[in-house]
């Protein structure tokens, strides 16, 4: 079918609605009319690759459920595409929206092209980390062809969202030596651009041909997620003249990729104390046009290795509920080791819990319809019910069937002090339990 | 030792600067005169019972290091003191502040006497428990003698601080009845109560007879921590009228408690949607006259059981931010079983997160170093360091052990593309660095 449009941006503005508009509208409660005028102003994003096949299409942005990520992606170190395959089948299971193979080891494409033809969520990737992975080259001998090489590769593979670090530009390079920081560049991204610029003297080059990426992205669709190759990795650094600086410049790119019916989403920090997360998401909203904010965490303590997953859901929720739209899950190995699929599971617990936390307190229609179920089936001392309304039926089962209540109604915890039951008994007790204090 | 003064708020007003204060100025950053002032207002609780003879006191309140409290206690179906003990002793190990004996069944005064002569931190009760337990009657049966009584035994026992429903009078109970609920009452100190009241038909007894509590409680030192009998137990029922009408109660006791030179902490909920957190802790501070503020969770979604400890570590951390002072742990096992040791170390690492980033938002003097410390620890690669700073060196060192990396510097996340080691590197090949981005 020959399509009249290039982008989820272009047919919303030509105003075509698209079947990935309708595959959105179907998980969501935003009207018809709100999808296509946001998806036309850049507020939503619809990754969707005309080459990822398989894809039920999902929306990024205002009005729209809050999002997860789930990275996965071998190291030098622990190299198994099997397990990582596992982990996105994990992600599935435990419904994540979205996956990115952040794979620096291997043969990188046959793995990418496997998840395309596997997995029907939106995949994303960050075609810096395979330049260097694919090439085998020395960073200061990759040519600007190589860079964007790579991206045309991803494209062609059907990735729906390519990481793209075009804000760390030379003038942001120069703010992290005037503004300096106690954790320096902690994106592996950002660290290999700007590696690239000291040695080779070179602009970054996704800053310098920005209209050479938006050509390729534009072509097949891609959404490019706008990466924040300067964010904080510490406490200290939070929300810095650095991390502004590149903000503002990602704010004038978000712009010059509408311009070309390009559609983007904005990353953002990383570690962030709780009283800066607020601020953090308003201003993301306010120098990026109210582009889809996709967080890193944020993570907000550094003294928690083990259990950042916890830091970054506590972080996460905050962020969903002043607007974020999108959460990177991280799990309890960040800082550590490459996560295990355990850690995965995790992981998305953790921020599937702050996504749907800031879904409540975001208002969004229908959010509060899981929490009321749950809370009617425990009222009833349903057991049952409870379960199944649960984020993760199999481990609310498992730890009720460990340690069994000699009354089938209660639980371990209280017993027959359970309250539940205490106050529902004397409901039958009495005629009318509310006469007792009409007085 | 003769005592020239009942309690912590009478020495505080007579410009007694008490052992106990000494003890507390030693742990945190606030300065002699505040603390005394805050003491003197109500505004700083010292729970410091004067039979809990190995007690190390701390504070609660404002300006002081955000505290965490470990409920533990045995119920009919798992019934093991010495298991429960076990819990005390890694309350103490992972460095709680509080522990609370919640046991329902057994020879709970022994057990209690035990708690008082091995745990040097601030212990808390709940007597109404204790009166069915340790009195055997049926509800309706209990006498106000025997009520005040177990207040008399837990105070004698050297019991730090009591939580006691006093605000659940008739009044609120009439309250929860015209303004139906999802969930009713899911304290069950509250629920006790609201059965003896609607049985009886008489008031509840800790409201009608303040003064009698006030004066047990005056006599050894024992603080209040005023109970939320009806405190929401569903998102659906957070912040409602009972709840409120509750709190303007408690407020009111405060007064009172106040007058009598007895100490309070105000008890808080529960399940509270994200976005309705910060108005509960200033309604709170508002209502209560900046009385310390002690939240149990709050859970900010309803869904997620065996994930518990992470919906209240978002709700504790947000709370803690905004001004509450002490939060009661949740563990994954919450709603589901009696914690296992396993949870409750789970709970204690979840709620200490919450409790640091609430401090870091806060603007605590010092909070911030342990999170720099471990970011200088991160930036030199220093591993061995890294572990030193961690909330839970074992679990950290634990992780990466179980995954080790060809090259000791990074870990098998990242591998070669390790930003932080990147980026040195790059250094050490430059003579100048900066040079790089000046122009």
């Amino acid at each position: 079918m020959h399509r009249t449009y290039t982008t989820q941006i272009d047919a919303a503005r030509k105003g075509i609605f698209t079947p990935q508009m309708e595959q959105v509208l179907a998980e969501e409660t935003i009207s018809r009319q709100d999808l296509m005028e946001r998806v036309a102003r850049g507020h939503i994003a619809i990754p969707a690759n005309k080459n990822h096949l398989n894809l039920m299409a999902a929306g990024v942005g205002q009005g729209l459920r809050t999002k997860i990520n789930v990275n996965l992606g071998v190291s030098r170190d622990v190299c198994s595409f099997d397990a990582e395959m596992n982990k996105a089948k994990l992600a599935l299971q435990y419904k994540a929206d979205a996956v990115m193979d952040l794979s620096v080891s291997g043969d990188t494409e046959a793995f990418r092209k496997r998840l395309v033809a596997e997995v029907p969520v939106m995949i994303g990737t960050v075609p810096v980390y395979d330049t260097l992975t694919r090439t085998g080259k020395p960073t200061e001998e990759i040519t600007l062809d190589d860079w964007f090489e790579t991206v045309e590769i991803h494209a062609d593979n059907g990735i729906d969202f390519i990481t793209i670090h075009a804000g760390l530009n030379r003038k942001c390079a120069h703010s992290i030596q005037v503004n300096p920081r106690l954790c320096g560049i902690v994106s592996r991204g950002g660290a290999i651009l700007f590696e690239w610029m000291a040695k080779t003297g070179n602009e970054n080059p996704f800053y310098e041909h920005f209209d050479r990426l938006l050509d390729i992205c534009e072509a097949r669709d891609v959404c490019i997620s706008l990466g924040d190759g300067l964010r904080p990795g510490a406490i200290k650094d939070a929300s810095d003249a650095p991390q502004i600086e590149e903000l503002i410049t990602l704010g004038e790119l978000t712009r010059q990729a509408w311009q070309k019916n390009v559609q983007v989403i904005i990353e953002g920090p990383g570690h962030v104390p709780l009283h800066e997360v607020e601020m953090n998401v308003r201003l993301q909203k306010k120098l990026c046009h109210n582009a889809p904010f996709y967080v890193l965490g944020p993570l907000v303590t550094d003294i928690a290795p083990g259990y950042d997953h916890i830091t970054s859901a506590i972080g996460g929720a905050l962020a969903a509920m002043h607007g974020a739209d999108f959460l990177c899950y991280v799990t309890p190995a960040e800082h550590l080791r490459l996560p295990t699929a355990e850690d995965v599971k995790e992981g998305i617990m953790a921020s599937r819990i702050a996504a749907h936390a800031g879904d409540l307190a975001k208002g969004l229609t229908g959010a509060m319809d899981p929490d009321h179920r749950m809370s009617r089936a425990r009222q009833s001392l349903d057991w049952e019910s409870q379960f199944e309304c649960a984020i993760d039926p199999e481990k609310a089962r498992a730890f009720r069937q460990s340690s069994q209540p000699s009354d089938q109604d209660v639980c371990t915890m209280c017993g027959d002090f359970c309250a539940v039951k205490r106050v529902r008994d004397l409901g039958k007790d009495r005629e009318s339990q509310s006469a007792g204090f009409s007085g």
